[in-house]
């Protein structure tokens, strides 16, 4: 390369600000009502972050979408072996108010450890209270295009272990019906990390045509009071799953970090009921069914996927 | 001794039956609207339990009586080094639905190891929504009166050793205003066991003395929608604690523990918001302020106490 690139840590930096901007730009027009309101902190040791929250809007009960860049000493750090990290990142969940539109949630990060390590985080999965296939293929299908481009075994990769990822152990179930999920992915040159660094680009901006249309496709459906209180009931197991086994979750609560931020990713409102089963052939127990089994939402011969504006 | 002793296991496990009973009989009085059901369920290695539920009532919104009495090979167990456990308790959650009315959680539970240890564990504590002074007096004069029957360094050790489990670290502040909690409580010989046995009755004993009171002084109070709202925000935070730290949930469902009975302890609605805080001066930043800094409920010097019905 002739030019002089700039590094590809305020590279990433710069990716997830405007990111965040453009993201919270699209929610807001999105949902008509409210407006996000912004808080911007900084780190003792190090940086910050803008928190940006959308609540009782038209659309979004509670949407978070958070931009931090932070630096300092890393928590291994000694005397006798001084250590530094910088991390970057964008991390969002929308819980809408309707039970038929599903919660989403987002997250890219960069990380670096003293010039010797640096790596690459992140992924998007999706969270219906009600099974819609053609959401589901949508979702997957988009997820699957952007990482077609860059590498045809990161999307079946990506995609499994997501599912592994967001397992709720204790419920034997998944949280929601996946997406992609990849971490300390790494590159051994400059060239290597400079193509990671593209596929991200390229996955984080799938996170809008991933999600939106899906939103405009059921934001004008009614719902029952019924339906609002299962979404309840699942939202109780968002809240677990966060709360037990979230990675990121469970080490920002541990190592200080900004607990607002952090548990931004909970509903407004969670249900607990006790042994609570759908009777079968509902639509509750159709969600639970594929919960238990995750699904292949981009087999080769699916001929189903029309598109939602066609 | 002359006569024979049953064994401290078998005697345990007969208290905490015979208290579920007492306690869910007392419980069902005091609501006056609705009953227990109860679900009985084996252990695939050995032992079972009897969950109690009581939802919807007139006072409690959710009550949770839990026993159990479990056996089988210990989970360090190997070929080399079979080791069995057996393991007995009570264990209770429950959430009126006023604002009014403090949540209480109590258990207590016999523990031993192949023949070699043995040890009880236990407590309760009280987690308010809005502070009464006298009610708190009452609930630790109470535990204290307990302990002081059988050590003086009890009530002291074991109030401290509440108010450090109870915490919520990434909140900085305790669940609730505390009570009694012990651990690993094992003697070296007979006598000293039949002693913590003995201990662990009048423990366990001085729940529905400790609780009940509290719940008739205050089950006529009306309260505005605000407050109810403050409670389901508190709640938040009872659920954050119970998943992010409580040893016996996590362990319980790390373990492949029955998720329904160990889960049984949540709230049956709870909620989160952004940051919320408390304008200074109100019953709720008060409230706050006691949990930010744990006091002491039993100085010598109180004379306050009256009793509820004096």
């Amino acid at each position: 390369m002739a030019e002089v690139q700039r590094s590809l840590r305020s590279r990433a930096e710069e990716l997830f600000r405007k990111l965040q901007d453009e993201i919270c730009a699209t929610l807001e027009i999105l949902d008509g009502a409210e407006k996000f309101f912004q808080e911007s902190w900084s780190r003792p040791g190090g940086g910050g972050g803008r928190t940006r929250i959308l609540t009782e809007g038209a659309i979004f009960e509670k949407a978070g979408v958070n931009f931090s860049a932070v630096h300092g000493d890393a928590v291994e750090s000694t005397a006798d072996n001084p250590l530094t990290f910088f991390a970057t990142g964008i991390s969002l969940v929308l819980h809408p108010r309707s039970p038929k539109i599903p919660t989403v949630h987002a997250n890219f990060r960069y990380f670096e450890q003293s010039d010797r390590q640096a790596w690459f985080g992140g992924g998007m999965d999706l969270t219906p209270y009600y099974l819609d296939e053609e959401d589901a293929f949508h979702f997957h299908r988009t997820l699957k295009i952007a990482c077609d481009k860059h590498d045809v075994t990161y999307y079946p990769r990506f995609k499994k272990w997501c599912d592994e990822y967001f397992y709720i152990k204790h419920r034997e179930e998944t949280r929601g019906i996946g997406g992609i999920f990849f971490d300390y992915f790494s590159g051994n040159t400059a060239r290597e990390r400079e193509e990671l660094f593209a596929f991200v680009q390229d996955a984080a901006h799938a996170f809008l045509p991933a999600y939106v249309p899906i939103v405009e496709k059921h934001r004008s459906e009614s719902y029952a009071e019924e339906e609002k209180h299962w979404q309840l009931l699942r939202r109780g197991r968002y809240v677990e799953f966060n709360l037990v086994y979230d990675r990121g979750t469970r080490f920002g609560l541990e190592t200080n970090g900004r607990t607002e931020s952090i548990l931004m990713s909970l509903p407004s409102v969670a249900r607990w009921e006790y042994d609570v089963h759908p009777a079968p052939g509902t639509p509750e127990a159709k969600l639970e069914a594929v919960l238990k089994q995750p699904r292949e939402w981009t087999e080769p011969g699916f001929t189903g996927w029309k598109g939602f504006s066609g």
